[in-house]
């Protein structure tokens, strides 16, 4: 396995971003290329005991500046550590690269070095969100803030790809994310999608889902397009910051409550590692030539840890293969279906 | 103050009904009609000293079946509390409706009673949502799946004019929800509203917020299509049980933190009550020729007490007439701008 990971990334590089490397290739004897400025990754290096891994530094000095706008600043200058790290991947260096926050910059990048499979309509961005039994995969969530019927659909089938080794299931249940659970609900887009359902080609399609049941695990892939997932994401976010937020408040206004407060720490802690979802932390994005994943930007070491592991069971699973698999038997599919229509 | 109430709407008619408005009667020398089916009504009337209060009932006991589509039921029952509650108000019996639970009976009711206002292009859907500084008015939150642009636009006005009685305050800040927080953030739908927002005739415009910042108060209305509206309203709902679902199971898991949860509990309730949102918890169907509140489906008497008292308001401030003038003001500005355009 010979993953690349972007050193500069996120709002704690290259310490985080170093450490969490230190520790995947410490795990399973893999290579982990870190890509940025080599004196700062070289310094973070000399902090671990390092020998016998395998920890090559690519320099890539162009850094992205805090005012810049970084898909512009990703354009142009070529020497940054995102697209000279793509390029690794894209020339046959390494397997898969692992972005570590600013999903603009990694939407352009991803698109400029890898450009899109054939046959993809649009690429695609997914996260594993907890719910009450564990997780399931949620995509567009913010790479296509206006989307057309037929991309939902295609998105089906490449999520319920990358949902088998990503959950460790066999069969994802596959859902429409919905105002309502009834057949037929949603705006034109899910509507008309749910239509075009029809051609499931072996997914296991169950229909639409509304956010409690999502919530609740009754879906394994939610699909859904990239203003509405994007949405859901964030107001999640702020929903569990608020009610956090108020708890805190509440607790700390009664003595009684705050002694109870300390004495329920561990399981609040319990709770939000939970919702902070540290394992399944890393997005993907899916339709390009290349396994591109994205760690948040606010990843510690551990999270990078994990997002990396996440990165290498999906290279294990061969599953840019699988896709490219499906996408051109849901096309051969498609130009039948039309042939015998006309 | 004259209000009709469908005392047979929710999941705990008549008994909470009743006694909510038993409540708001007894405060200030209100009326309210109660509408429904009569001897379960008088019923409940009974178990409280109602001397002196003016708590008229008026038949109609055509009720709504489980297991009937209830936008169905309202069309074909003609002698339905809602309809018959609205045909007092349209007649001039009383100031306004107010509804308990489903919303899309009392869509249909309302438009196939009132109708819609002139120059209103659709009716709209709002909510009063809480936030880490108070609350602040949402709406499309359901009505309409599909949008455009300049409904956006019309609702933005329409909210503003609602949002000062219900909050209190004299120049609500008036926002469209994004995926963003810059200017041009947004899908089609929203980018294309901003632009329009040009015209915003005395309008404290605000821009765009996205989900963080709404959480945060930053806006006072906060404008969306109705499936965006709905999705983030029934997310915010599912995130809020997850949370507190697996925070009760963290804390059961141990025996200290049971202690603590046992110490806490008053904070736990005063941070559910703050979530909960029952003084706000009534929504408003705007745009109609008349003034309808919508109170949550699972309503005890405190909610529908306090609906009431929002319905009371907004009567006091006679949104309904500024309503109608402000969309004729709009109308005409709209029409002077074509003609120098033209």
């Amino acid at each position: 396995m010979k993953l690349v990971l972007d050193a500069m990334g996120g709002d704690f590089a290259p310490a985080e971003t170093v450490a969490g490397a230190v520790q995947y290739a410490r795990e399973g004897n893999h290579t982990v290329i870190l890509v940025g400025d080599k004196t700062a990754i070289r310094q973070e290096l000399e902090k671990y005991d390092t020998a016998g891994l395998d920890l090559p530094i690519v320099h890539a000095p162009d850094a992205v500046a805090m005012d810049e706008q970084p898909a512009m600043a990703v354009r142009r200058k070529k020497n940054n550590p995102m697209v000279v790290g793509m390029k690794l991947v894209r020339d046959g260096h390494a397997d898969a690269f692992c972005s570590v926050g600013n999903t603009g910059a990694v939407l352009t990048a991803g698109h400029m070095v890898f450009r899109r499979m054939r046959g993809v309509y649009r690429s695609v961005l997914t996260v594993a969100f907890p719910n009450a039994k564990g997780f399931h995969v949620c995509g567009d969530v913010g790479a296509n803030t206006d989307c057309k019927p037929e991309w939902l659909v295609q998105w089906a089938h490449m999520l319920a790809i990358y949902a088998k080794p990503l959950l460790d299931i066999q069969e994802p249940r596959v859902a429409f994310l919905a105002n309502g659970e009834e057949v037929g609900k949603g705006n034109q887009l899910i509507k008309t999608a749910q239509v075009l359902m029809a051609q499931r080609n072996h997914l296991n399609y169950i229909g639409v889902v509304e956010p409690k049941e999502m919530m609740a695990g009754q879906a394994d892939v939610v699909v859904t397009d990239g203003f509405t997932g994007n949405m859901i994401v964030k107001q999640s976010e702020a929903v569990a910051n608020f009610i956090f937020q108020t708890l805190k408040e509440e607790l700390m206004a009664r003595s009684r409550s705050k002694i109870g407060a300390a004495l329920a720490r561990p399981a609040f802690q319990s709770s939000l590692d939970r919702l902070t979802n540290k394992e399944h932390g890393a997005g993907l994005l899916l339709g390009l030539n290349g396994l591109v994943t994205v760690a948040h930007g606010r990843s510690k070491r551990e999270s990078i840890y994990y997002a990396l592991k996440t990165t290498g069971r999906l290279v294990e699973a061969d599953v840019l293969e699988e896709t490219r698999h499906k996408i051109e038997t849901l096309l051969h599919l498609q130009a039948s279906l039309q042939e015998k229509a006309s």
